[in-house]
């Protein structure tokens, strides 16, 4: 663990770059984010400071949702194993990982039928489609729920980023067309770059998942990786193509225009909220401890009284004022404990609230407020007149700039490689390797296994925007490449 | 089953009045609010007409817990059994009603410990509580989750009002003295007024619970209990008082100001949203379909052409005009469906849509617009540059008529009774029993069995605001009354 000089006990003492784990960690105590002391394995609890931002997010994503025309419903959380067991890859893919309530009451009678705690709830849903879509004006037929679901996850836990409960919102859609289908899909993309980028401020870039990496029960899938710096990727909202596949078994049917029976054709889109916002407060943080886009954050503006002795009364009077006046537009915390301004500074750093109002006695002589930004630290000494401008104006831009700041190149963190000793060298230096690659499909399957094996690394499928490169040869095989594909690390 | 007369195919063909069970699953099914055909028993489907309207409750409820100084957070749904073990009398009252996940993975591995789903989060959070508080300092301690739980639940189930799985909030809160903890009590108890009475329209009064129906655990319990007419009672939110029950198997201390350690007195409070839900379409529903209070409705205002040949461009065009306008101030449906005015209006009463405006041609010629409310049926002429006015007047006062129309009058209800002959009859005449009775600690369980028996209703407790009653003896056993109790039937 590198421990940093000078840092108050606070304040985190590891270094982002230097340990991300250990740097994680403790962010996620010192700003009380979440505990990991509920004795349930995989199982944490979320803490004020991150529920208030996580609901934010909801409410933005469900806002956008609605707009783009779903609907909300709430399905139960348990799913019957006959249901369950309707389609056949689905099974294979989360039976693994499936909690089953099997007993009842007291003296633990056993079920009837086992019940599963939803991994995802195409099982559930989809035979309510079967009783719910009769015609092709029901079409299309957009569903969205927000909700928790469980995952027996085999995988090493971190709170937000892997855990085996976790929020997400799960959107379910069924189509006339496959066109349409996949018109949905862009369209889920599409709100993914702009909840995720312009939201969020996490860069974020959509694959084309390889057939052995694709949603279980999928036609395709197309996932984003979100870009953490250093070249690891973190899968986040992932939307899929499930053609037919869900839609026979079920029986989702509509009679079309001509009186014709018809199968729908499926989507579904889980952005999982509780990840994206481990992503988030992973991806902007930084020594200091979180930075939050102003909307997102709990307290937006904190005020610190600079206490000279003689004018304590003049310096809370003026706080007062301001909190009193800034209280009903902004989410607002006066600071009136007694403890050194320094300490303040540190603790609501930490806590990554956007902006800091500092009022000493000299500034009210001056008439002036100081102001101290989060995200770059910036200084402003503002007329007291023209406070309310100034905060309207931060209050619009912050997001924006943290954005600017934060959404890498994507093309600067490539490396193209065409042999594998390059591909294992650009991996080990932190880099996204493109390559040439035989195929995304079943039969590439050993170049991939390769690929994990010998580079540590993982195809992240095709690039769904516009692809620069042409290859040859694949990569690992040296048969002819049908397909360029991005290698990388991921959390 | 009572069928109404010239009642149209989408509308609903039993009065409430005469059979209200029928009326409340043709209300549930033909506004489209819950699905029963989900294929686990007790659990159903809330469909969006519902949902759209409870999440809106949820905001209100979370907003006013907020404001009271409470912040949320979000548990595990699971909770280890050693966790649920810890507190006898808790254990007793709800380990019939518990759903254990007990194994997981395809093979449906043995868990090495039981997981409950949570029947309700003491045992799960207390524990945090003791990690969370150190000192004075940290009291009060007020913290609240939005969720769902489980409940292996034995009575019969109907969509909102009873089932195995419900959303709620639960509110948790520690003290450093039985005083604060009893001030919250009230708190509570004025929230629940302000929500049920003023925001969802449904008529409470709040009884201290005899020791035997008090919550499982707790010291005492305060709840309310819906007016639903004709006698007969529903139990709505209800807080508890604690006391140091749960602070001492739970370990949840605080050092004192005086250095002295201390355990904590605790409260906790859980309005089950989707069975208020419940007692508002209920409650407020008439033989038309739903009511609902404006902010509640997911559509507020529909509008709806009334075509005549050759007129039909510039009524539409007029719709369009008034849609245009509203749509970003209200939740406004333009319903240009091929369908007969009649038709529609059926169909938007039956969901309950408070305002509908009619637009024809012989209208747009005199410059007005014709408005029905739903709640009262009553119709206005508006001079099309008084639209704006007199919606915003609409929005304002429509909850509030609504109020006033159904707050029933609690002491007309009442009947005081000194004889158990006198009793039944009112009973069964529709009324709540006021009477004397020897005790509500457990001593008098019996007479409270005797009651059940012979009248067939429950002993809600003795009412939390002023007593005007007094009597000399138990209407029971004929011992000495120690307090005046009411008897009602129940849902």
């Amino acid at each position: 663990m590198v421990k940093k000089n000078k840092t108050p006990i606070t304040g985190i003492t590891v270094s982002k770059d230097e340990d991300f784990s250990a740097w994680y960690t403790e962010i996620i105590n010192k700003a009380e984010l979440a505990d990991i002391r509920y004795n349930v394995k995989g199982f944490v609890v979320y803490r004020p400071w991150a529920t208030i931002s996580i609901k934010k997010m909801y409410q933005k994503y469900e806002e956008l949702l609605d707009k783009k025309g779903h609907l909300p419903l709430i399905m139960p959380s348990v799913i019957p194993e006959s249901n369950f067991m309707l389609e056949a890859d689905h099974v294979k893919g989360f039976a693994p990982e499936v909690f089953w309530v099997s007993e009842a009451g007291s003296e633990g009678e056993r079920l009837s039928e086992r019940l599963a705690l939803r991994p995802t709830s195409e099982t559930a849903l989809y035979k309510m489609y079967s009783y719910w879509i009769r015609s092709y004006n029901d079409l299309p037929f957009k569903r969205y729920q927000s909700c928790q679901v469980w995952r027996y996850e085999g995988k090493m836990t971190r709170p937000f980023f892997r855990g085996r409960e976790f929020h997400w919102i799960e959107a379910h859609n069924c189509f006339a067309t496959e066109e349409e289908a996949i018109e949905q899909v862009k369209e889920d993309m599409e709100m993914t770059y702009k909840m995720l980028q312009d939201e969020f401020c996490i860069p974020i870039i959509f694959f084309e998942r390889p057939q052995w990496d694709k949603f279980s029960g999928a036609v395709n899938t197309y996932a984003a990786d979100a870009l953490m710096g250093s070249g690891k990727v973190l899968q986040l909202p992932s939307t899929h193509l499930l053609g037919q596949n869900f839609s026979k078994p079920f029986n989702v049917k509509f009679t079309d225009k001509d009186g014709e029976e018809r199968f729908c054709y499926q989507t579904c889109y889980g952005p999982a909220i509780s990840r994206i916002y481990g992503a988030m407060i992973a991806y902007l943080g930084d020594d200091k401890g979180l930075i939050l886009p102003f909307d997102l954050a709990p307290i937006q503006i904190v005020i610190i009284p600079i206490l000279i002795k003689g004018k304590e009364e003049i310096v809370m009077n003026k706080c007062r004022e301001i909190y009193k006046k800034l209280k009903d537009i902004y989410r607002v915390k006066f600071d009136d404990l007694e403890e050194s301004p320094g300490s303040k500074y540190y603790r609501w750093e930490l806590k990554g609230v956007p902006l800091r109002i500092e009022v000493g006695p000299r500034d009210i002589e001056k008439k002036q407020i100081v102001t101290v930004k989060r995200h770059d630290g910036e200084k402003a000494f503002i007329k007291e007149n023209e406070l309310d401008k100034y905060l309207e104006d931060v209050s619009k831009k912050y997001t924006n700039e943290l954005k600017k700041k934060t959404l890498l190149d994507f093309e600067s963190q490539i490396e193209v490689c065409y042999e594998q000793d390059s591909a294992k060298e650009a991996i080990e230096n932190g880099k996204i390797v493109c390559c040439g690659f035989c195929s995304i499909d079943m039969e590439a399957y050993q170049c991939a296994e390769k690929i994990e094996k010998d580079l540590g690394a993982f195809v992240r499928g095709k690039r769904v925007d516009h692809e620069k490169h042409e290859f040859a040869t694949c990569l690992i095989c040296g048969k002819p490449a049908t397909c360029t594909i991005y290698i990388a690390k991921s959390y």
